[in-house]
């Protein structure tokens, strides 16, 4: 990952000094990748790296490939080392979707210097995907689709939803993996109407069952879902079901293109499920972008204006929950190319495990 | 987890409306694991519930537990909820130290009703752990101590550092454990120099292994640290360190109590790595409260006049760092008692693996 380019970029982009705290910006900038640490950067790009102690070592390995960028690491005293680094600045703007409330309030009172709410500049450089990226987040969906083909080896009816997600955890892992901070989402039967259901440890029977995980490569995610019914036949109504969403999905994918509204893709699989009445049973929105946060821009959501561009990486995942009967979803990863889209998840969208 | 007595509890302490935002919080009051929701309680203890779509079912079930508590679930117009639900308020307390700037702005201006830093009213009620909380912390810990002596058996030289990382989560995980949202540390030979090193693909060797790992057990976390020579045996230098962070440890240990000041606790700790001449090479502070939250009060570091309690549970982890050499760090979680503490984590201290 080219961490140099990205600051300078940051540098031409920005007009004030930016204090990047946002963990996911911190490891785009730099590849930081522990719990602690600023980057104060000015416009032209000169920054400082502020960590503390547990992190000085990994830190100085990272900010030394950085030009222009310097170090300071404390044990304590934080806000000294915040107030001689802004000393002679007329104000700082802080990430607000990042830091709390709290800490703002602090900042300008400890420091003495104004603070104003950040741009997002840092975020407007990740939503474009360059290649580094692109192969880290195909990486993380073959490993998804790896663990699919496994798990639709082992599943038996008489595993859990916990041990479900294990083993697609672990096979992730085989494949290259690491395990995300969320676990998978194994649903059977009407658990599977709830959208953001916690695996229990029941058997899974042989039934209707909602996956719904990813795991991250070099810090970038994967998000796919699939529905299946491990043996035994969907009834009429969750059949009907399951050939809206995948008709509303097909309906979504087939709409993604750059310079298409995000609420374009949104109206596309909504319209479907429309048609077949469900539109009251989907509760949630189309999808989301992928990268080094599992959910970030742009937004696929209804009336959502920004327009799709090359280097998006976004899922597609309408559903259609039935309470107490059971609920389908089915998510793919897209890119956004120059000429349309590639899908990045490629396991099969059949209902029935093989 | 008796959830109504706790929101009781929390209605009986607060003086105006507080919106409790912070996930361990809610989880606190209502069992609530999503990643979305709010609960606005008032003085006295009623209460309403506020999340998206995605987790209607889930809360619908937890609310309907807690006498006085109502749900308003949204699909979209978040802020018209919101506006609705404060409309005759004169002012809302938010949790400062968890909701964003940008979100404590918002409020205040799509609502139209003043908002002020929350008191941290929830935490008070968390630091101290009733005997739900106490059991899971202790099975926790449990299921540590026993992925411990799994690794100890089947640690070789061969196998890198993530694999080993990998084996202690799974033994956790057998043991009852769910795996945390941060990975075991697990730090051969040089590495262990890094307080929080990030695992490599690399075999471990025969020399120094230091592991830092922990689970949870109903969202409740265990945090411990061994350092062993997995063969071979430590220069004369790193046993000198090892006797000096196990004495400190020991020092550190033989302080708890209720009445001590968390700051005696770190400096009884800190004086044997001082005599050793170690003090600049302890670059984090002792240890701090651990429950639903991996870190969270009371803080045991220098200076720190609270006084511990009975109920409270923290880590005792001094640790020396040696750069380019190895680092020793030893942490066991302790439960404060009314007539002094007890070790939950139980396993062996010994430097030598066996």
């Amino acid at each position: 990952m080219n961490h140099a380019q990205r600051l300078q970029a940051l540098g031409a982009t920005i007009e004030a000094p930016l204090l990047v705290s946002k963990a996911p910006n911190l490891r785009y900038l730099t590849g930081f990748t522990g719990s602690s640490g600023w980057m104060l950067v000015k416009p032209g790009g000169p920054a400082t790296f502020v960590t503390d102690g547990r992190y000085g070592e990994l830190a100085a390995e990272l900010v030394s490939a950085l030009p222009g960028a310097d170090l300071v690491v404390y044990t304590s005293g934080m806000w000294d080392v915040f107030r001689s680094l802004v000393d002679d600045l007329d104000g700082v703007d802080l990430e607000a979707d990042d830091v709390t409330w709290q800490f703002s309030d602090d900042f300008e009172r400890e420091t003495g210097v104004a603070v104003t709410p950040g741009t997002g500049a840092v975020e407007a450089l990740r939503r474009t995907k360059d290649v580094d990226e692109v192969a880290a987040l195909q990486s993380a969906a073959d490993a998804g689709d790896s663990a699919f083909s496994a798990l639709m080896q082992i599943a038996e009816p008489t595993l859990s939803e916990e041990e479900l997600g294990w083993r697609l955890i672990d096979e992730m892992r085989k494949a290259g993996g690491r395990a995300a901070g969320w676990e998978p989402i194994v649903a059977a039967g009407a658990g599977a109407s709830i959208p953001h259901y916690r695996s229990g440890r029941n058997p899974v029977g042989d039934g209707l069952l909602l996956l719904d995980y990813g795991c991250t490569v070099e810090g970038y995610h994967s998000d796919m879902s699939r529905t299946v019914w491990l043996s035994g036949e969907p009834n009429a109504e969750m059949a009907r079901v399951y050939r809206a969403v995948a008709e509303s999905q097909e309906a979504g994918l087939a709409t993604v293109a750059p310079g298409v509204a995000c609420g374009a893709v949104d109206e596309a699989a909504r319209e479907v499920l429309r048609g077949y009445g469900y539109e009251e049973q989907f509760l949630h929105s189309t999808g989301h972008g992928v990268g080094l946060e599992i959910h970030e821009p742009p937004w696929v959501r209804a009336g959502n204006d920004d327009a799709l561009m090359p280097g998006d990486v976004i899922t597609v995942e309408p559903g259609v929950y039935l309470p107490g009967l059971g609920g389908v979803r089915i998510e793919d990863m897209v890119l956004v190319t120059e000429s349309g889209s590639t899908i990045l998840t490629r396991s099969s969208k059949e209902p029935r495990a093989s």
